[in-house]
C-alpha cells in the first residue's frame, strides 16, 4: 500500500541473499493477495541485478501461477540464461517457501542505434486535468470510495477515455504518473512501468459485459503478463495508456496496451486473465 | 522444406525420448538456420504430450536463445510448473547437444463455458482469390523468384493488403491456410498456426523504413515469440493476418499480429527481432 513515491521505490529495494537470489520487502496491503504489478517489478529488479551494467531492459514475459499470500516473505531465484555479445537473457521463479507463485523471462539489451519508428497516439484525447481521477470514477459508479483503491496513492490514475464496447471489443484509456517525482534510475522508472501497467489492465476485459469487473460475482486474476521497452521512460511524466480487449472467451479475457509518452510508444503490454462469473449476485 | 500438407504435419511428428523429453524432426530445408515457425510449432506440440488430455493450448511465450543448426537433431525438455484444477503450465527448453537455443513457456485449459466477446475483423479486405501470392509479390518486387519462399509451400499466403506506413507504424495484412485439408487434431492447427504466425510477421517492422527486409544489409532475427489462441480454429481455412508495427528502436523491431477466422478473433501473436542494419549494400 505504497502511500508515496518513497514508499513505492522502497518496494524496489531488494535484499542479496546469494549471488543470483534476493528477497522482496512485503508491504502493507489492502488487498487480500499479492498485486501482480509488485510481483512484476520486483521480479525485473532481481534479474536486474545479475546483468552486465548499461544493459536495459526491452521485453519480459510472465506466468502468474499461484495466488501470492500477502504476508510471507517472496524470494527471487534468478536463471542465467544467455549472456551474448549485446544481449542477456535471465529467468526468474518467485516463490514463497517452496512454493513457486510466479515465473517470469525477461531479456537486456546494450542500447544501440538503428531504425526508428513509432505509431502515432490517438488523437482528441482531453489532457489529464480535465480528465476524472480512477478513485472519482469509481465513486461515482459504486456510490462509494472503493477502499482498495488507495493500494495505488502514489499514482495519480485518470481515465481519459470511459469504457467502451465497440469493434476493437472493449477499449479504455488512462493518464497515468507518480505523484511525485522520482530518482533518475532507468531500473526503477521500468519497475513502477510494470507495476502501473498492471492495474487497469485486465478489467478492460469485462466491458462489453454486464458483469462489474469489481464484482464479487467475478473472479478475476491475471494468468500471464508480457511487456516490451521500446524507448526511455520517465513515469512521474504523464503517459498515456490506451488499452483494447481483443476477445474473451473460455472464462479468459485477453487484454493488450499500449503506453504512450511525448507522443511517442515507450512500451506495449498484453495480458490474459481469468473472468469467471461465479454468481448472480 | 515441407512441400505439402503431410510434410508439415510429419514436422510435428516428434519421438519420446523420455517421459519428458522428445526429438523433433529436421526437414529438408532451404534456410541456413531452423526456421522458427518450426522450433515454436514443435516446442508447443512437444509440452502438449505431457499433459492431461481435454486440456488445449490457451497462450505460449518464447524467446529466441540461440541459431538452430539445419543438421543438428533437436531435443525438447519439458519441465511441469503446475497443474490445477483446471489449468496445466509448461516450460520446455529446445537444446541442440548441450546448447539451449530456444525456451518457452505454455499454457493449457480445460475449456469452459463464460463471457464471450471479440474485435470486428477489418473492413474492406479484398477476398483471397483476389490478391497475390506471396511468391507472385516477392517476384514483382524483385524481378525474380526468391528461392527460399518455396520452404513455405505447404501453404497459401496471399497479400491482402500490401506493407504500408501509416499511424500504426507498418502494417501488412495476409491471408494464410495450408494448401491441402488437415486432420482434425486441434493440437496439429495450433502447431501450424505457431508455425504460419512466424513467417511474415517481423517483416512488417521494416515497412516504415527504405531498407528491404530480405536485404543483405540487413541482419533480421526474431527474439521472441508470443501467441494466445482465443478460439479453436482450422489452418485449412482461410486465416485473415492482420499484422501492425507500433514501434522499432534500438535495433529492434517490435509487430503485433491478429489472426481472424469466419469474422471472429481467433487467436493474437506479438514479436520482437533484431533488425540491425550491417550495411550500405
Amino acid at each position: 500500500m505504497p502511500k508515496d513515491v518513497a514508499e513505492l521505490c522502497a518496494l524496489f529495494d531488494l535484499t542479496a541473499t546469494g549471488r543470483l537470489s534476493f528477497r522482496g520487502p512485503q508491504p502493507r496491503t489492502l488487498l487480500q493477495r499479492l498485486f501482480g504489478g509488485q510481483v512484476l517489478g520486483q521480479t525485473l529488479v532481481a534479474a536486474a541485478q545479475t546483468v552486465p551494467r548499461g544493459r536495459l531492459v526491452h521485453s519480459l514475459n510472465a506466468y502468474f501461477l499461484r495466488p501470492g499470500a500477502i504476508d510471507t516473505p517472496l524470494d527471487f531465484d534468478v536463471e542465467v540464461m544467455r549472456d551474448g555479445h549485446t544481449f542477456s537473457n535471465r529467468r526468474v521463479m518467485a516463490r514463497q517457501g517452496e512454493t513457486v507463485i510466479f515465473e517470469m523471462t525477461v531479456s537486456f539489451q546494450e542500447p544501440e542505434p538503428g531504425l526508428e519508428h513509432s505509431a502515432a497516439p490517438p488523437v482528441g484525447v482531453a489532457v489529464p486535468e480535465a480528465c476524472p481521477s480512477l478513485p472519482e470514477v469509481l465513486e461515482r459508479r459504486f456510490g462509494r470510495q472503493i477502499h482498495m483503491i488507495s493500494e495505488w496513492d502514489a499514482l495519480d490514475v485518470r481515465l481519459a477515455a470511459l469504457p467502451n464496447a465497440d469493434r476493437q471489443g472493449g477499449s479504455m484509456r488512462a493518464w497515468v504518473r507518480t505523484k511525485q517525482p522520482m530518482p533518475d534510475d532507468p531500473l526503477l522508472h521500468a519497475a513502477v512501468l510494470a507495476y502501473l501497467s498492471d492495474i487497469t489492465l485486465l478489467s478492460v476485459t469485462t466491458v462489453p459485459h454486464e458483469v462489474e469487473f469489481m464484482s464479487p460475482s467475478l473472479q478475476a486474476a491475471s494468468i500471464d503478463h508480457a511487456m516490451w521497452f521500446h524507448r526511455p521512460v520517465r513515469v512521474d511524466e504523464w503517459l498515456l495508456y490506451d488499452m483494447i480487449s481483443p476477445s474473451a472467451s473460455s472464462a479468459r479475457g485477453f487484454a493488450m496496451g499500449r503506453l504512450f509518452q511525448a507522443d511517442v510508444a515507450v512500451a506495449s503490454c498484453a495480458q490474459e486473465g481469468l473472468i469467471r462469473v461465479i454468481g448472480d449476485c
